[in-house]
């Protein structure tokens, strides 16, 4: 087929270029990396200026920049909007990296570096789909373009920038690759991602780091007191204690979960992956349910006292922990992450004070598999694998959906080409090349079903 | 009085000499000061010279070197042997700091710097008076000086040293400024210190940090279990939970915790100082009885996952903790050690796993108040404070202390003169100059009450 010609005539170029854009250390989280964002932004978007696009703008927010871009063919040609983003997770633990994060390598047919599939990998798929549709000109849809730099901090100014510029980004259906398949073998399209309440709790004591002999003993430890704050957010059973947690959740009927239990699974395999002799969570659900319809809370980060070398005998000043919860329909972030700040608030005992605030949240979110998207989607894929896609429901979390649904008025379409297994916000992210190149192939198919 | 012109006319230069000191920063957790303890080690012995020491030596060990220096000017005097440390805690976090805690500066009377109490400052004020008793020519006793680099890492090398050269370090007594008075209006003289034990806890889940969105919920994260595991080391009442931790516990009868209420405490000032609402600790014991009387189990320092700027939605492979008990007579540092330790992986729920290892340790110590050193020591105090000074038990731990008495065969007598408010192993540590001064003048008394 000449797609896959195209393809072939020029991936080493393809490969190159997303090299290049890898090599921006485009971290959102953190202050120091403000010039490699607006340079990534600009890589984007001249990216799209040379694949074909008739318009390429930066816009400015409070935060970060987002690109967009466009390429309108025809006006009565269905408007496919691709969304995706430039900004990276800190890459930190550096020491647990085998090459730089912003220096990638290709290795056994894999990219390493940050952002290789989370999400640079991935929307530059897309980008690359457009150039070659349009050298072979086999558009059949209009096609926008909306990369933003705040997805992995909550989207903090993609909601202002959407509902201002509904006109801009209308479209018929929301694109989105930042999600994964089962595997190369079992294809699968996530129905739906979780949302996500994020937190903060710094917990004080005295109002100096104190000698842990002179003073230990009669004083609170907030590492401690913080450590019994968390232990108390779980049961035995590992069901989350916090008042009000699970109210909203919409519980899976049997015939659901039936359903879901048989897409391919391999629970040792899984185990041997990740090293651990035993799967650890909620009782009374499947891995594959833990991480799909269940909500969860986790500790993504703790810390107080000394916590260098050797020992220091200190009574901790302060201890913090960072802790984010995942959420499923019909659950609301800003309900739960309210119910969280005030469980940990409420909870704090005489001789500590408590402060909890939020870093971000972002909404559940459930896409119909019979629309003619989703159908799109899986036909598409279909196509360069061989195989009937399987539905799946995602664990993780895209924060903008439910928003871009609400403002556009069009339901989202995850064509994820990622696993599982590619480290996504872990050292040594990765993102295998066949994946890059399927994925470049797949979506070229999807616009002409859409369209047809 | 003879003493005090000398220390009248050299004030300013023991002074300078005392900051000279505390500008090496001997950090002997840290690895990468390994040069400057050689420094400070080889400061010490020449210090010693120029006070007048017969010899000063420097004895290599497996860590860091041992400086000793002796005056030996009758053998049929009595000889004290003054132990002390050129070591200091690491100086983080540093940000807390209002002046470089190498950088010694005065304010308001007091000097800020690391060590400035803890142990430079204290040590350093008897080889100030072994100066002024030659310059007087009132020497009554022998003096050798023990001073060494490893105290605030529980001295692993220094019990080699004392069992290869009990002859050389022959005493009649051990003395020790390395404590605090209640404050220089009501002088106090420490019974005893406390033993330590310190361990350190590695809890590993899955190989690598994940998506907590992916593998959130059900892949047990080490953050999590470690928070349950410490949350479960103290019932809700305070008490320690570890099976057999008390076991060894002496009580102190109700006629003994009567004397020591009798101890000016002023909770509410005690509470303003350190900034907090309320004293926390076990049940049924006042503030000076958890820190003296009583054995207590600290979290030290936490760590795990994402710590940095703003959000990172990490499932952490490894979370960390740095954990001690101070332990009362006659609670055996091995043994609560071993209990912890054992404690720890005992605990270690299927999906994790737990690894724990000793940092150090060092046996509780209790002195007798009625023998001719104790007397001697508060005569002297009183001699120059004008008030007798008042026996309390310290919270803090001299890990060297049973092992001296264990080899020496004598008995160590505390005579200190830091005070709580020190900020020991914190930020801004200090040490006022009076105490200093204070310290200088009243040494020389304590040999000469010894001698007589």
């Amino acid at each position: 087929m000449s797609m896959n010609s195209y393809l072939e005539a020029h991936k080493e170029r393809f490969l190159e270029e997303l090299l290049a854009l890898l090599r921006i250390p485009s971290i959102s989280a953190s202050s120091e990396h403000k010039g490699d964002m607006i340079a990534c932004a600009r890589a984007v978007a001249a990216s799209l200026m040379d694949a074909g696009a008739d318009v390429a703008t930066i816009y400015e927010t409070e935060g970060h920049p987002i690109v967009y871009g466009e390429k309108i063919s025809d006006p009565s040609w269905p408007t496919v909007l691709v969304y995706g983003h430039y900004d990276v997770q800190p890459a930190d633990p550096l020491e647990l990296w085998h090459s730089g994060p912003f220096e990638p390598v290709i290795k056994d047919g894999k990219i390493f570096a940050r952002g290789a599939c989370d999400d640079k990998g991935q929307f530059y798929m897309h980008v690359k789909a457009l150039e070659m549709m349009v050298a072979e000109n086999t558009l059949k849809t209009n096609i926008k373009f909306c990369i933003e730099g705040e997805e992995e901090i909550g989207s903090p100014n993609l909601s202002t920038f959407v509902a201002n510029n509904k006109a801009l980004l209308a479209a018929d259906v929301i694109l989105i690759s930042d999600t994964a398949m089962i595997s190369m073998d079992t294809p699968s399209i996530d129905s739906g991602v979780r949302g996500l309440s994020y937190i903060e709790v710094e917990v004080t004591g005295a109002n100096r780091d104190l000698h842990s002999g002179v003073y230990g003993g009669a004083v609170a430890n907030p590492a401690t007191v913080l450590a019994r704050m968390i232990a108390s957010c779980h049961d035995e059973h590992n069901h989350i204690t916090i008042p009000g947690f699970y109210d909203d959740v919409v519980e899976s009927t049997p015939e659901e979960r039936a359903l879901m239990a048989k897409a391919p699974f391999n629970e040792t395999e899984y185990m041997e992956d990740l090293g651990i002799d035993s799967v650890y969570g909620e009782k009374g659900y499947s891995t594959n349910e833990r991480t799909g319809i269940r909500p969860t809370l986790e500790v993504n980060g703790i810390w107080g006292g000394y916590t260098g070398e050797g020992a220091k005998t200190v009574l901790p000043s302060k201890a913090f922990a960072k802790i984010s919860a995942r959420l499923v329909p019909n659950q609301s972030s800003a309900k739960i992450t309210e119910k969280l700040l005030h469980y940990f608030k409420s909870i704090a005992p005489a001789g500590v004070t408590v402060k909890a605030s939020e870093h971000h949240g972002g909404e559940p979110y459930l896409t119909p598999i019979d629309s003619k998207a989703y159908q799109a989607a899986a036909k598409a894929i279909e196509t360069t694998f061989g195989k009937v896609p399987v539905p799946v429901r995602g664990g993780g979390s895209i924060p903008i959906c439910s928003l871009f649904e609400k403002e556009l008025g069009v339901k989202i379409v995850f064509m994820g080409f990622g696993l599982d297994s590619d480290n996504l916000h872990s050292p040594n992210e990765k993102y295998d090349i066949f994946n890059f190149y399927k994925g470049i192939e797949t979506i070229p198919y999807f616009h002409s079903y859409f369209a047809s």
